[in-house]
Formats: C-alpha cells, structure tokens, sequence
C-alpha cells in the first residue's frame, strides 16, 4: 500500500500542461540503477534482507518464480531428466578435487566451522570451540563436486548411462557488491547434472539444455537471447565449453541469462565416475552441468518496465488481468460486484498459455486511482474495470499494461471473454519484438579499433551506461586481449553459434579469423 | 536395477512347499529398523550422503515430495497463504532475541564463521582466518526470527494484517543420532509464518493450520492422525501452545507428524512486530508458525509398507500405473507395444485425484519377473501386464500392490480403462481403513500404573519395539513426571483435541482431571 501511494500523487494529477511525471522516480534515464531498484520496490518483487548480500523474495516476485520453475521444470521433464535433491553442505576435501573449480570459487565460499552455541563471557553466545568440526563445510556454491561424489556410486555399466538430474536448490556465494536479484550472495536456482557415456552425448545434452534455455527465454520471458561460446577466460571453473544465452538489456549491456557446460571427463576424473563399456571396458563418463537462477527475474525487470513500473509477460504473470469494481453505494456495489465475479468466472475458462486465464478482484477499499497504480507498477498485463455506468452500457473498460498507463478501451461484455486470450498473446508477442528491436537497433558490426573505442564511449559524461550495445567483431581466443578490454569495461559475451563465418582481423592483435564475438558491458 | 535383483531372487522362487520370502530382508518382525532402511533402499527413494547426517533424495523419493508440496501447497494458498522466500541465514543477534527458542536450538546449529578459502601449508585449503565473520551466521534451523525481522518492518497498520505467509525450504538441525526422512541434519519443509491484530485470529489460524494437516494425511497419505496438544515440556522453544499431528507406525511407535505453533506475543516482543490498532493504540501483533516436512515420507513408508516393499497412497504416486508388454520376438513386440500404448493413452484422459492418471510404460529389456519385483518394491498402485495372449483374448493382466505380490487378475480390456480410477480410489480408502484399524486395535485406555508399565514393556525381550502401542490416561501437565517417563522411554504424544473429558486420575500423581492424554514410544 505504501508503493500503491507513492507513484501515483505525482503521477498524473495536475492539470493539462502541468509536466507528467511517470510513477517510478527517478527514470530509466536519470539513473538507471535506480530505477530498477525503485521497479522492484514498486511492484513488491522483493527487497535486501537483514543478513549480508541475501534478499528477501515477496509474494508477488516469488509467485513470479515459481511459475519460471514450472515451466521450466516441464520443459526438463519433457526431455528426460528428473528431479533429486542433494545436500547443501560440500566436504572441503570434496570441494577441493577438481583444481580449476575450487579456484573458480574459494573466494567466495560460506564455511561452516562449529555446530553448537555456547554462552558467551558477558551474555550472549558465540560457536563452541569444543564443536569445531574436524572437516569444515562449504555452503554449496554450485553442486558438482557432491553430486560427483553421488554419480560415481550410481555408474556402474554403461547401462546405467545416460544418468539425467536436475535440482532446485538455494546456492551461496559470497559476493561483495550485490544487487536484487542480479547478484545476491544467496539465490535460487535449478542445476541440472548429467552423466554420458560419450563425448557426443554430453556434447548433444549441453547443446540440447542450451536450446531449451533459448526456447524458455523467447517463449515465456518474452526475452531475445543470444546463444553462443564462452571464450576461454569466461568458462566456469572446470568446464572444457561453456555456452550461454546473452540478452541486452534496456540500457543495452549484456546480461548472461543461463549457462550450459561441456564438462568432458574434468569431473568424472576427479570424483571418479567410470562405467564399464559395451566391450567391457572401464572408461570415465562424460558429464555436463546447465543452470538458471532468480537472476532471470532481474533480466524480465530490466528487458520490460518503463518509468511507470514493472510489465509482465503474459505467459509468466502470476495474474493475467485484475478487475477493479467501481461503485458509490452499497446498491451499486451489489450490482457491480455481481457483474465482475460472473466476469472473473468466465474469463477462468478460457484457455492460455499452458493453463488458464488468471484473474484477480480488486476489491480493496481504496481510491481507484490508487488501485490503477498499484496494479500498473506490478505490471499485471490486463486491467479491466466495471461500473454502474459500464453495466448500464452492457460494457468493460479495458487497459493494456504494455500500452502505457493511459491506455484505455471501451469493449462490449458480450466480445471482452473471447478477446482476452489473443489480447495476452499479442502482448507477449508485442513484448519480444520491442526487445529485439531494441536489440538490432543497438548492435552493430565493428572491424576497427577506433570505432570500437568510440561505440563503448558514453555519449554524455553524466550517464556511463549510455553506450553503444553490442559490438560483433572478428574474435580470436587470446587470452592477452582480456587486459585491453578490462581498461574498457568491456567483456567478450559469447561466440554466437549462429554467425556466418566471414573473413576478418582481430582488431586487438591483428590476426585474421573466421569467428565472431558479441562485446558489450555486462552486468 | 541393482535393487530389482536383489528382492526377487529370493522371493517367489522356489517350487510349492519351499518357505516363502519376502523381497526386503530383513522383516518387520525380524528388525523393523533395518526393515525401513531396507524398503527405502529397494525402492530407490534416498540414501545417505557423504555428508554427516544429511541425505540424497533420489528421484522416487523426491517425485513423492513434489506430489506432497503440490497438494499442500494447493491447501495453503486456498487458505489464503502466499509464498516467500526468506534468507538462509541467520545472524547470531537475530537468533538471540527470544531465549527460550535460541535455549532449544543452540545445541544443533550449524555455524558459518568464515567467507574465503586460501591454501593451508602444506596442501589444501583452510577458512581464510581474515574472512572471520564479525558476526557468526547460524544456518535456519527454521526461521521465525529472520521472517519476525521483515515482519517487524512490513506490520505498522491494523490494515496490513494479517500477514499469510509460506516459505518451502531447506533448514538443518545438527541432529547426532540421523535417520533417513526421520531425523536428518539437513532436511526439507514448508514453514507457514503468519501475523495477526488479536489472539483469536492467530489461534483460529494455529488450529486452521492444523485441520490442514489433518486432511492431507487423511485424504492423501491414507494415514490416520490424532490431532492434538503438546504437553508443556514438549512445546516448540518459544510458543504458548504448540500443537501435533500424531500418526502410530506399524511398529506402534507414534511420528509427530507436523506442528502447528500458537506464538502468542512471544515473538512480536522479541522482533518488535507492532502496528497501530483501529483504535490508534500501538500494539504487539499475535503471530503462529507451523511446518511440515520430508519426514512425512518416512512416516507414510511406515505406515503402509510390507514385507515386500514400498506401498504408495494412489493420490500421491508419482505414477499410478505402470504397464509392463511382455514378448518374445519382435512380431509380438511390434503387436503388444502398439496395445500397450494405446491403453496408456486412453487411462491418462482418465480424473484422478487432482489431476489424471499417470501413466508409466516399462519397456526395458529386462526379465519380466525383475520388473514385477522392481515395482512392486517402489510400491506402484497398479501393475498391468499385456503379453501376446491378452491381446488374444482382448484382456489385461492387473495386480493390486495394496493386495500383494501375487494378487492377478484378469480384466477385459473394454473394462480396464473405466476401472483403474475407482480401484485407485479403493485403494487409497483401503490403505487408510488398514492403518486406521491398527491403531484401534493397539490404543487402550490405561488408569493404572501397573497395566501402564506393563503396557510399554516389550513382550519380546529380543524385540524392545514390540509394545502395546497408544495409551490414553489421565493427564495433568506436571513436568515432574517427565523424569519417570524418561525412564520408561515413554512420552506425552498430545492431548487429543477431540476427546470426552471424562473424570479420572493422573496415574502419576493421582491428581484428578477430567483431560486425557496420549503416551507412547515415539520417533
């Protein structure tokens, strides 16, 4: 209610003429960090805990998950993996077998020590020295190595293979500057682990997670992405490939939405998970390992909202329309609340996405002018509005969120059931198409230094992430250019898998190649 | 696949006249704990991670844990509950606040003291002492005093009450005696947190929440509970009443099956959850809490389990039927197949439960006596087989698992896809009516000491766990006869919610009451 207040007085009162603010202050453009902190207190979504680094996810923001991990989670069972779950704490002597990993993560690891309180000298409690555990255990960033350990009982033969598993979990890592969502030193997630018995298999599996990952963001976060190659100073600790999907966001830096790592046999190495062949042979499996996290909620936030809030894409909305009854009476209200409740009744039929229309009353005693932002800066995709005079008119007045906030039709109650649906769809057909033209219009081909220098520059001193976007240029993986393109701010995002291969020169070393790299500031 | 060979084996091979086994090994009779560990194993569902204390939810087992959150979590948000997310740790101070709830955690806490790794002379890694933590992070053992925390910031108004919040999440609880789905240090559960203006509102919600329970595990477990009070000694650190579902396992020992806490102002006190009253009066809010977990699994393995295995409630089966093609060549195969997957077809359209029939097809190159045996150890509801002759006389082969390993019976198949959601249904009564008899049959009204002793004293010396069951005396809460049950390994289940209060003595004291309470071994 304290959101619902605050963006609405300056929002649109005043008279013609008077400057219209929006409801999210400051702007996109006036600071841009900012305002997506302020989106996510507007719509609720969740806010920076009491506890170092961790975030407290709200209703609205986790309803919101959990309808990512329920498709997602379908789109998982619909090629073949299943769900386990494994333990939240990792032996240290586990954590340290694979050489690469454990340096990937030493340096942000949560280490339980102690498991028992003591009083304390002068009140209060501290560890017991006396339960210092001999082992100390690492809060999982991330489950490779303790899900290895589980693999290597459960190969056996090459029959066993392939082994398919994915887990939903809350992983740790200790990260110093945070940001909802973004960055939290804890978050949730799924990893998915699996276990092959060929190159190719482990091969196949990490390219078919990769699509899946492409699929759910274009489908159901209305989301474009990029899927391409890590370079070799990007892979996760331990992977021989690791490929990503790269969406821009508004203010078109790079943010990696999800990763897909070939592991070859690094991890079957080091946690020993060998299989006996079909020619009797004992061989170490091939395994990958593939992760979204609540990160994907920051990119929603960041690729939809404007200055008045939050916009949902349909197919993830936890509600789909909201119907607010207007009325002055108590007559009135009995009439009107009777309209709205067959209303929301018949809309609950109608098929959408991968269930039903979602509708929610608003029948809370407020101004409807409140009631209007609260529901503009959630960013739910319908609002529908029923009075004395509509009810006369044998009509709904119907508001898109994706049209702005004085978007506002009249529609007969006799055609509104069946427009719902197709007015969700063109919605969230409506939502990716804007991002990628946003996209298109801020990537561009470089071949020449100086223009590369020039496209990362930003254009006014005041506002740094005003910069060019994307940069796809000839790439070679040469790790020395890192440094150069550490001075500029500048990482190299992917090595898009859909590229043509034209000729051209590295334009940090000269040498010619064939492959290109999209380069962009990141989050 | 390992587990298939080993129960069958032994089983039903053999010809007329040799003993008899049963597929787990040991039996109920000969070792009822080993007899869990076992049907766990056989059925695939968890095993113990390389971790102290903590398991590994294999896909089985956390297959049946979805279906226990889908449907609870239909339950909560019906009762007008939402989701959240709250962090996974918990700063020392926090945990602090309120001393009777730190006094029943600090003894089982795991502690995190240190965020970075770095390498320790002479190989590996160590804590970096300059990681120290100023203030120590306990790991949730469950949550009120990180959610009391936002609570406190979230109620200042009469009107933002009451707060309705569920968070699913993992918490641990240094246990030093584990057991799997029992009693381990890490575990899973949902854990319901909620704020309200008066003290009947909250105690409406305590007793709502708990006629929640009652209902799952009637309607969906099959098992039959005893809802109740806790006695004093027995109440959750910090509540002014807690209270329980009581469930009696085959070995008549009692499982607490999920709390529900009335927390008074308790906690309100200790994290300052206020909020201005109608009357403009500052007050402390009224709050409760109330959890289960994936203790649920083992108590539900407990209660309908056999000799042979797994038994699984229809209504949260991760599949309900499974159908095995039998063949001998690959002109049978072909026919049989094409059989097999159009009755699969047919049985998904069929309503069941909350949703509809799920259906498994095991066509894996396998022994068909492996794979009766397999399912019938994960505890399938329905086995149909279809083999050359049944497509000859246009019949099914279906076995009950509720009805053992050898129950067969032949169904025409123009019959079998109408009978599969009534015989589901008849099991899922069947398997509560067999639980509900047993504890009828081992619960006695005690009034005297001598029988009471004689009641909890095993009539087997050899088999300490075979005792008379429930006892139900008169009660009255003096912790002085905690000491005297102890010494009998005997505790205060509840005090049933729904009993006569007929007059009578406690058989301790002697003192007079009219209230009467449950005694038993318990979990």
């Amino acid at each position: 209610m304290a959101q619902a207040q605050q963006g609405k007085g300056q929002a649109q009162q005043g008279g013609k003429g008077a400057k219209q603010e929006s409801a999210i202050t400051p702007t996109r453009e006036q600071d841009y960090a900012e305002w997506y902190q302020q989106v996510i207190k507007a719509a609720d979504l969740a806010e920076n805990a009491p506890v170092r680094g961790c975030m407290v996810i709200k209703p609205w923001g986790y309803a919101l998950w959990e309808n990512v991990q329920k498709s997602l989670d379908k789109m998982f069972k619909d090629t073949g993996h299943q769900n386990a779950y494994f333990p939240l704490f990792i032996p240290l002597s586990f954590f340290e077998k694979e050489a690469e990993h454990v340096e990937g993560f030493a340096k942000e690891c949560a280490v339980v020590t102690h498991h028992r309180l003591v009083p304390k000298e002068g009140g209060g409690l501290m560890p017991d020295p006396e339960s210092k555990l001999e082992e100390p255990l690492i809060v999982r960033p991330t489950s490779e190595t303790i899900i290895g350990a589980m693999f290597s009982k459960w190969t056996q033969s090459y029959r066993d293979l392939p082994i398919l598993i994915n887990q939903w979990a809350n992983v740790v890592r200790w990260e110093m500057r945070t940001r909802l969502f973004l960055r939290t030193a804890e978050f949730l997630w799924q990893e998915g682990h699996t276990v092959h018995a060929t190159a190719e298999d482990a091969r196949e599996e990490t390219m078919r997670m990769l699509d899946v990952y492409e699929k759910f963001a274009h489908d159901y976060m209305a989301m474009p992405v990029i899927k391409g190659a890590k370079c070799s100073w990007e892979r996760f600790p331990g992977a021989v490939d690791t490929y990503a999907i790269e969406a821009m966001m508004q203010d078109r830096r790079a943010l990696q939405a999800g990763t897909s790592h070939f592991l070859g046999q690094n991890f079957a190495r080091s946690s020993d998970i060998k299989f006996q062949s079909k020619e009797g042979r004992e061989e170490f499996a091939w395994t990958t390992s593939w992760g979204v996290s609540t990160r994907l909620i920051g990119g929603l936030i960041m690729t939809h909202s404007d200055d008045d809030g939050f916009i949902l894409p349909p197919r993830l909305a936890p509600k789909h329309v909201v119907i607010t009854p207007i009325y002055r009476n108590d007559e009135e209200r009995t009439a009107v609340l009777e309209s709205v409740k067959a209303l929301a009744a018949e809309l609950k039929t109608q098929p959408f996405g991968d269930g039903r229309v979602e509708v929610e009353i608003d029948d809370r005693d407020l101004p409807g002018g409140e009631k209007k932002w609260f529901h503009v800066k959630r960013g739910t995709p319908i609002r529908l509005e029923i009075g004395p005079r509509d009810l006369a008119a044998n009509a709904v007045s119907m508001s898109r969120r994706d049209k702005g906030p004085k978007d506002r039709a009249t529609v007969s109650r006799a055609e509104i059931v069946a427009l719902i649906a197709p007015t969700l769809e063109d919605i969230q057909r409506g939502l990716f198409e804007k991002a990628l033209a946003m996209r298109t219009a801020n990537t561009r081909e470089i071949t020449d230094r100086k223009e590369f220098d020039a496209f990362f520059t930003p254009k006014n001193g005041d506002k740094p992430e005003i910069h060019g976007g994307f940069a796809l240029c000839p790439f070679v993986d040469d790790k020395r250019i890192e440094e150069t393109l550490k001075e500029l701010k500048v990482t190299v995002r992917c090595i898009p898998l859909d590229q043509e291969r034209k000729p051209g020169k590295c334009i940090f070393t000269g040498v010619e190649t064939d492959r290109w790299a999209i380069f962009a500031k990141a989050y």
